[in-house]
């Protein structure tokens, strides 16, 4: 099968993709010290944005979503959630996307169905930093982690989406946490603590942190274990499988 | 301007509409007895559905809720969340969209953009049922309020997005039944034990429920008044302003 250049068709049915529609996904990851997204720069635009992509016409939501952000990061098997739909006027810039498009070495055709409004569902996904090597596509320069809270300057509505998927994951943050990925199996307090204070953007009080998750009863205090190393290593704690 | 007939396009942009996105909504209201659904049934189909919608190419999401809900049910003014998108290739059944139209009296044309994929976007709202009064539109022969255990049949995937209102709502239900209205401003513990029970799906003990909600601290008990009725006429609740 010919692959279609899909800045060269008018209509998202020529494409084979659903018009209108599209997604953007804000993947969170901890390095052990700070809370990271992963963000893309297209080619010769110094536009950063989320990964995010659109739906072909015989795929559902959830699979395009799997699919784009394994071909935009290189990044598989990763669990999403939708957090939110994006759907005002305002977020409609065709210049923003005419001018990725031309980055990237397009010209598009004249009423190019990538140039129409789109509204964008927002996924969320936290994992495992370690486990990860993202990796930028054709149409990217890069596909990096920033600190939360150095991040570049967002095209379009990314940085409200980014926004949301925080408030989205300050509720409930617990379950989310032993739910998903975001930390090694085992962690310190200390690494705890700061995954806490980067999603609420608040410090904590260490003394009142250690005692408010410990009366959770959703953590396993692993025994300190003879490694020649300091006798003063912290413990490490793991989620309680039936938390 | 002339009103298109939106059954006799082909194209959404001919009918002013964004092709393939929808909205389902799930209106909670009670009755001081039991949790219920708004349910429109389609003329001459004998088809059941949520009211739902699209989107007008002029038009953010939000407000096409909005609208849709004062057109289809004659409700106005109600605070709609998004909860999920539906997005599957299963709830793709053109053939529904057609039996909906010819019961209406329009056949569609060939191609009609009504019979394509649509993904739709979950709403819901909690809101006071004494104060609403819901009237069909002319697409449908009622709209009225069913019992959440005693839905009819729902047409497409409506029954699986009830059920993801409910589990929505299941998340922080404190939160949600202080922030909406679905209670009126005073209420007696049993009427928001059984909200609690309907919601849940699962009967509580009536000791346990009292204690725990007292507990939580968002309740204001108010004293009884004499209206020469029983004395053991309950207390009545509302919730704190600042909870």
């Amino acid at each position: 099968m010919d692959k279609v250049d899909i800045t060269q068709v008018a209509t998202a049915k020529e494409a084979g993709y659903l018009a209108h529609i599209a997604y953007d996904s804000v993947i969170f990851g901890f390095d052990g010290k700070q809370l990271k997204i992963l963000i893309s720069e297209y080619h010769n635009t110094k536009l950063f944005a989320l990964p995010g992509g659109f739906v072909k016409i015989n795929e559902s939501l959830d699979d395009a979503v799997r699919r784009g952000l394994r071909e935009r990061t290189g990044l598989d098997n990763i669990y999403l959630e939708q957090f939110h739909v994006f759907g005002s006027l305002e977020r409609y810039i065709p210049e923003t996307m005419e001018m990725i498009m031309k980055g990237g070495g397009h010209n598009p055709v004249e009423d190019c169905w990538l140039l129409d409004r789109f509204i964008s569902v927002g996924y969320y996904a936290l994992i495992n930093y370690e486990s990860v090597n993202p990796q930028p596509d054709e149409l990217s320069d890069s596909c990096c982690w920033y600190n939360i809270d150095q991040l570049p300057t967002l095209m379009q509505d990314h940085t409200m989406i980014v926004a949301k998927a925080l408030e989205t994951l300050r509720d409930n943050l617990d379950k989310k946490l032993v739910g998903m990925n975001l930390l090694p199996e085992r962690f310190t307090m200390k690494e705890l603590q700061t995954v806490y204070e980067s999603i609420l953007g608040q410090e904590i009080r260490r003394t009142t942190f250690q005692r408010s998750m410990l009366a959770k009863g959703i953590l396993n205090r692993h025994e300190k274990q003879f490694s020649g190393k300091s006798h003063k290593a912290p413990f490490v704690y793991s989620f309680k499988k039936d938390a």
